[in-house]
């Protein structure tokens, strides 16, 4: 599969964060070192990393850029425990979540200790340019997420309102990622700029490709619920799209208006979304982003690193979950 | 009143500490503000900025000193805005809490959006050592609150646990919020330390006391219901020790023991801890931790920063709420 040719080039690496991961997190306190581990062990694509890593590949500073690998999967890591608090998820990828094994006090906790920690990693690296840049994609992730919960089981949203909110929530961090590994690494500014582009257009992607997954895929493949989202009323670009488009709209707006999405009618809000185009132009608008990200890749990258990134936006594409 | 004259020296500094706060929480998103104004305008004794202006009076780089205060209750503003989460409260200081206004959800993203808004303000000044120590901070902060979750309704605890706790939970912060002051005010790291020394030891006496009053203040003079701590199962040192020196110390530890604790258990665990000599030990504590953080005040400190950095260790010992 082309994704495990472009990984094979940063496989030590993605060894070596694994490893790093494990000490960082490491506390004397028992219950921290335990709920840190479950998360790290819990797995995930280890995205923004191998972005860091690609975006240093060739370059220098190899310690530090480990260093900023590391704090971005952590800082994701505590997104994540606290969205599972949020959403009061039960499990992802298939795995219990922190606030269903340790309950949501500790997530919330363990959380804020892995903020800490990760900045605390950057700021012993003398790193503060990197700090800077973490601690905004920190803020705008929040703020996404506030614009998220502002807009819940509001049908008069638009589709700029969820691309805007899907920038903070997703794309700036996945941006940061390439840019960071880029700029530790010593590369010139127009590289770097270039790479967090194309960062930007690969998160947008691979949003609305989870977006899309929540509508059509299923709880197996999801590792939880398949329209989670819609149920918490968090609207994606599908739902948007079918509001507007489908002959069904309003039957659809009726039920998200009326905030009851027992399972019958979430399903049937799920049945319109899937038999209209929305899917289709929701898949549309990916591609749209997919074709951005590759023509920002910089013209002078190591030819073997194009092609990976080229296979990762591809990867994004075709993912099924 | 000692504290006041104390306070007047950096009388100045707090009102311009208002203005600051303000300014680095806005943000483009209005849940984002509305949420944090909410915070920052209900209100708090600005303790930590307190004791970083006290530390860098007479120093130099004001600006940067202003930010760090700044940063500081800003950390404070986000790990309250948490505890309020993980506890359920519904006020502090007889203000509604976040929660309570906005539901937890909101609650916890603004505390994540504050802790990034304050590590970028330190960034943005190129503070590095100051975001070590501050995402050391929070990082012991979490670690205390760890320990205080997993020993919740455990009547085998000793005073060195509750110790150990509070350092971790308390003391380190208002440790580093004077020495961070003086450190960012160019003074010998001689000074620097001592203050930290103070910092530690008044950050003790200031958990004790809170702890003290949790059991002996009125409702209205707390801004949340008495007992609340024990409610929750959050022994105390007056609790730890009835639990050993009372006559009626099987009486309480059954009543804990069973998690029962209905507002006539509690009140009844209450007039326990009341009734023996606990709440006048607690005191004796505080008094040690006092007069240890007299004891490390710099002897070269400017006699006027002396004279308030001691008002406010007897300030601590005094005060009711």
């Amino acid at each position: 599969m082309v994704v495990n040719n472009a990984l094979s080039l940063i496989e030590g690496d993605l060894r070596d964060l694994e490893t790093g991961l494990l000490s960082v997190i490491r506390s004397d306190v028992s219950d921290a070192t335990d709920i840190c581990v479950h998360l790290a062990q819990a797995g995930g694509k280890r995205l923004r990393p191998a972005l860091c890593f690609f975006g240093a590949y060739g370059g220098n500073n190899k310690d530090q850029v480990m260093k900023v690998a590391i704090a971005l999967e952590i800082i994701h890591m505590a997104t994540l425990v606290h969205d599972d608090v949020i959403d009061q998820a039960s499990t992802r990828r298939g795995v219990p979540t922190v606030n269903t094994l340790w309950g949501p006090h500790r997530a919330v906790l363990s959380g804020d200790f892995l903020f800490a920690r990760a900045f605390s990693l950057i700021a012993s690296a003398g790193l503060t340019e990197v700090i800077l840049k973490l601690s905004d994609v920190v803020s705008s992730l929040c703020e996404g997420e506030l614009i998220q919960e502002h807009d819940l089981f509001n049908c008069n949203q638009h589709e700029e309102d969820y691309f805007n909110r899907v920038g903070k929530k997703t794309a700036d961090f996945i941006a940061a990622s390439c840019q960071l590994g880029a700029l530790t690494a010593g590369f010139p500014a127009e590289r770097v700029l270039s790479l967090r582009q194309y960062g930007y257009a690969l998160g947008m992607a691979f949003q609305i490709t989870d977006d899309i997954l929540d509508v059509t895929a299923t709880t197996q493949q999801l590792g939880k619920p398949t329209g989670n989202d819609l149920k918490q009323g968090n609207l994606t670009l599908p739902v948007i799209h079918a509001l507007k488009a489908s002959p069904r709209g309003d039957e659809l707006r009726a039920i998200i208006t009326s905030r009851d999405l027992s399972t019958e009618r979430l399903e049937q809000c799920l049945s319109i979304v899937r038999e209209g185009v929305s899917v289709e132009y929701s898949y549309e608008r990916v591609n749209h982003f997919l074709k951005q990200a590759r023509d920002f890749l910089p013209t002078d990258l190591d030819s073997e690193v194009h092609t990976a990134l080229a296979a990762v936006a591809e990867f994004i594409g075709f993912r099924k979950y």
